[in-house]
């Protein structure tokens, strides 16, 4: 009888739940981890959008094409998250509940299996003391001992087998769709990334410097010289309103004040 | 003379103070967010090394190869920090102190303008009230404040031009470089997960498995029967040496209680 066997499989399920639960802590620490880069991006998306509100329409349009584009890439990183979760986390716990069973499994067919041995040893010494004609009798009951013995060895070869190959092909799914969610992800950003490049690449800096410039400029001196007529819309400058009056009346003064024109 | 000019820029900076401000603490905070992501999968990483040392030579390879490739990732995952740091993180704190420095510029062009728009404001209201033989006088002094005047407000105009300029810029190189960066990643850890995942692809189970049904099968009740030989060594079991020295006379034992052959 093998007795290696209930060691070989003692080891090979302590070192599944050994190396699997550091997994399954792992993976879910790394989906955790991606999901706080997601909500940062998110944070960072929100932020270009409120800075391209208060911006020249140009940039202004520039920042919300990037902001709408980083936010796609957090729609997928969102996807990849939900799928890590329930493709690499989940199965990695699944298989903490299923070690747990293949242990009870183990335990009960060894329990069994040991009765029959220490059955077969105590058959064995009755059969060497025992007078001749109880000998036949011994060696029936040995033998059905031996059978017993056996199929419990048979079992037990079973549920380790099973559970070897049950343990090597989630070993190769799981990684598997690990990298396969990853490879998605990378290719969606690089993807969304590629198109935000462009646009950006494409922002007309020029454009806006020149309404900027616009919108500051006033020839100095000139008397026909009017106030400065922002294009932006009174909520998105909080002081826009009560300065433009004020300014609008100073500037007047100024104005009666410049008696040489400059060119 | 323009009034509303020290408001713009006055608008202008502090919106840049903000906005660049946030900017450069959530992209602070999403390298970071990065690093601790790359530091979690150097932790998967080694455990995965760990346990391929563990298992049996197909799944081993396997493993090591997958950790490998992973590994790798974490490098690409390095260097995306590193430029992250270097080309957005970097150049946004700078910004903060270029910012500093503008409101310094603007505070003084500010104030030389104010001072000499006031000299103007008074030599006009002397030139009103004076005698016919001062006029002239209080007319070049006039001239003279005015282009003093004048003078400031292009100074003022080229500091907040050459800023905005600048801003302009720095967001579409800030950007860019973060597209640009976060595309080399999203490549390079495509190009390493492919690779993998056609590895693990073609992680050949049956022949580990094989390997471990020899490995853990007996032929029961054969008398011929030898102890297994497992093909570890040693250091990688920890219970090998002492067991499979027990095993072995337990097993000689056993074979002397096997009378019956069960085929």
């Amino acid at each position: 009888l093998n007795t290696i066997l209930p060691l070989i499989m003692e080891n090979t399920v302590t070192n599944a739940e050994k190396y699997f639960g550091q997994f399954c802590t792992l993976m879910a620490s790394y989906t955790r981890k991606t999901a706080k880069l997601r909500d940062k991006s998110d944070l960072l998306v929100k932020q270009l959008i409120d800075y391209a509100n208060s911006e020249n329409p140009e940039l202004r349009s520039a920042m919300k094409n990037f902001a709408e584009e980083l936010a796609k890439v957090q729609d997928y990183r969102q996807a990849e998250v939900e799928r890590l979760e329930t493709k690499v986390v989940e199965p990695l716990k699944l298989y903490g509940i299923r070690l747990k069973q293949t242990r009870t499994d183990i335990k009960r067919f060894n329990n069994a299996r040991n009765n029959e041995i220490k059955q077969l040893e105590k058959l064995e010494k009755l059969r060497q003391k025992a007078p001749s004609d109880r000998h036949a009798i011994a060696e029936s009951n040995v033998h059905k001992a031996s059978v017993d013995a056996s199929r419990s060895t048979q079992q037990l070869e079973e549920t380790i087998n099973e559970f070897q190959k049950q343990k090597l092909k989630d070993i190769q799914r799981i990684f598997s769709d690990f990298i396969t969610i990853e490879m998605v992800f990378h290719t969606k950003a690089l993807e969304v990334y590629s198109s935000a490049f462009q646009n950006l690449d494409g922002y007309d800096l020029e454009k806006d410097l020149e309404d900027f410039r616009a919108r500051i400029h006033v020839p100095f001196g000139n008397y026909n010289a009017r106030p400065v007529n922002t294009t932006y819309p009174a909520t998105t400058l909080p002081w826009s309103m009560g300065s433009q009056v004020r300014d609008r009346q100073l500037y007047t003064i100024v104005v009666v004040f410049m008696p040489f024109s400059s060119d």
